[in-house]
């Protein structure tokens, strides 16, 4: 009986091809591991392996195929598909590749591991894990290598998993170019029902208020709107996976918002009732707390940065010669927002600087002919 | 009796040097007018004439008072006032300048208007407006002449507002760089509950879930949370005068919103019944049309750019040259986002350009040794 390795020299197998598991082909192919991809879809997984993401297994199949005695045995199969079908998948590849470690990349994890576990399946080979990377995009023609550079990726360890297994998918993490994080599934679900999820549903119940606003009112709307609302354009198919898959944490939240939401609209109904001002500064308040405990850049404790607002002309190389003389000043530069004036070609752009610097940049700016706006 | 001019000559009294007062009266002083102004708060008042926002009134009748015979005459008074006191300080500045037209800027109309046509005031002479500018910064010592330009102003006619005043309040806004749109007092209540006090409320409910979040969740959290809670930083005594004074155009709004809301957390109970899929897809479906109606860059139809997002260190000069390449290579930037990777000291600069241009600006930025991460 071979032992397992700790350490990834492939081969890898990479079952769905789409932006996740090609990106992935593509980055452990770039880093020299030797990759086969496969997907459900045949032009899927064509188009995969000629962007360079693995060697497509249908095409290995038909020229190698059992007759030629030829048998797939990778290190470490990587399961990244949608929700619905990930813990099948992940079965029948432990049961295809007993001496594979199987990896798999989905967004939630408990319902997954749950089946995983019941299904008699050898769970030891198994790790849920959860690449927090990629976004709109879909579709291998997307992918890119270096989707999970410095992005976090989580790691599910659950008591069966093989200590070997573990090491080696936080290998992969972290070749990959991502930070690794350590969670259980539950506190895997419950962290992105909260951070994500929810965030995608406020999103979404927002927006679905849009369809009947007159066009002329939208052509009103600033940042706070399309800020709120960006992630609404969310494909709705991934979405219902995901959502069904982590209903649990995510209605445990909703409970919260409903009680709010049905405290806000009693008061709202009678605005000029004793106590109502004292609610809604509440909410406001209690919704100041906690988007102040949201990290800062890099994670590090919020930083008060001061901001200016400069306007930008939307013509090529406008900002690019702002951010340059703002470098020449010597200042930092350390956020940088854009806006674009609804009626207007011109744009806002909200810099972020050290307080200590943002007078006299300010000054400095303005002498040398741009205009701050705020 | 004096006819009333429709031409802005000026003098003008600023009542309320917050940010918004402060900043018409500076931008007012540098097109040539000449500007009182004046504030509740002696010292906000001062700092206000400090910065050049106008002349101080306790000042001014401090040196002239009645006794030297010193009468005020402005030709147009702009109270800038929160939306409380806003109504009693147009009412007692329309009888206390008989000759002069009134117009507020505050960010409810409806209510105001209201309380000034029944206070018994010469509503001929009062206009309600809203200009749709700056934001979490508040006082004086932000003000820029500035701050209205590019963006929308919103001017409410009202059967009884003489001609005159609605070309003069036009003349101020475009003066001071604007757009101007109209509306009456209702549309408008009505527009800025949907695509800002609706908007303010889902972020702030939304955020308040995050005050007993674990760190180290919020420590994974990505620029889905940070897009949607970001407004909910705002300041709460002013929300709560905004929403108390709107109240019936918002909770119109939220009552579609519990609805929504009820039938989502009834499916998320129930996510393996037949058609809690269906429902979770619609809701999601509807949120795509609503966000697709908002408009594209300066108030077009919504375009498809495509994007790229180029990994850039945290180092001061990296995206200022990252842009200056782009323009470089001939190609247009469309729009820009930068995020910061939780974990590590670089950013993701999101780029939007021409689809036509995509394929190849990837290509030449890679080749340039930029990481394009997808």
């Amino acid at each position: 009986m071979s032992a397992f390795s700790a350490t990834l020299t492939g081969p890898v197998l990479v079952i769905g091809a789409g932006l996740l598991g090609a990106s992935a082909g593509l980055g452990l192919r770039n880093l020299g591991y030797t990759v086969y991809i496969s997907d459900i879809s045949p032009t899927v997984e064509a188009v995969a392996e000629d962007i360079g993401a693995g060697t497509s297994l249908r095409a290995v199949a038909e020229e190698w195929g059992a007759e030629a005695g030829f048998v797939l045995e990778p290190q470490l199969v990587v399961v990244a598909a949608p929700p619905d079908v990930t813990a099948e998948l992940v079965v029948k590849a432990l049961g295809e590749y007993p001496q594979a470690f199987v990896i798999d990349l989905a967004s939630v994890k408990s319902a997954i591991l749950a089946d995983v576990l019941t299904s008699g399946a050898d769970a030891t080979r198994y790790l849920g894990t959860h690449p927090m990377a990629g976004r709109e995009k879909s579709g291998p023609v997307a992918a890119r290598g270096e989707l999970f550079a410095a992005r976090p990726w989580v790691l599910c360890e659950h008591p069966l998993a093989r200590r070997e297994l573990v090491k080696l998918a936080q290998q992969v993490a972290v070749e990959l170019g991502s930070t690794v994080t350590f969670l259980d599934a539950s506190e895997h679900d419950r962290t992105v029902a909260l951070i994500s999820h929810v965030p995608q549903v406020m999103s979404s119940l927002l927006a679905s208020r849009l369809q009947d606003t007159p066009l002329y009112a939208l052509g009103l709307a600033g940042q706070g709107l399309r800020d709120t609302t960006r992630i609404a354009a969310s494909d709705p198919n991934l979405w219902v996976q995901i959502l069904a898959a982590n209903a649990q944490p995510v209605v445990q939240t909703l409970y919260g918002v409903r009680e709010d939401l049905e405290r806000l609209i009693s008061t709202l109904e009678a605005p000029t009732d004793s106590g109502s001002r004292l609610d809604i500064a509440q909410l406001m308040s209690e919704g100041n707390h906690g988007v102040a405990r949201i990290p800062g850049k890099h994670g590090g404790a919020p930083r008060a940065f001061a901001q200016l607002t400069v306007l930008v002309d939307d013509t090529p190389g406008t900002l690019s010669r702002l951010l340059h003389e703002i470098g020449e000043l010597g200042v930092n530069l350390e956020d940088l927002r854009l806006e674009h004036s609804p009626g207007a070609p011109v744009g806002m752009a909200e810099i972020s600087v050290n307080p200590s610097e943002h007078e006299k940049l300010v000054d400095d700016l303005t002498s040398r002919g741009w205009k701050v706006v705020t």
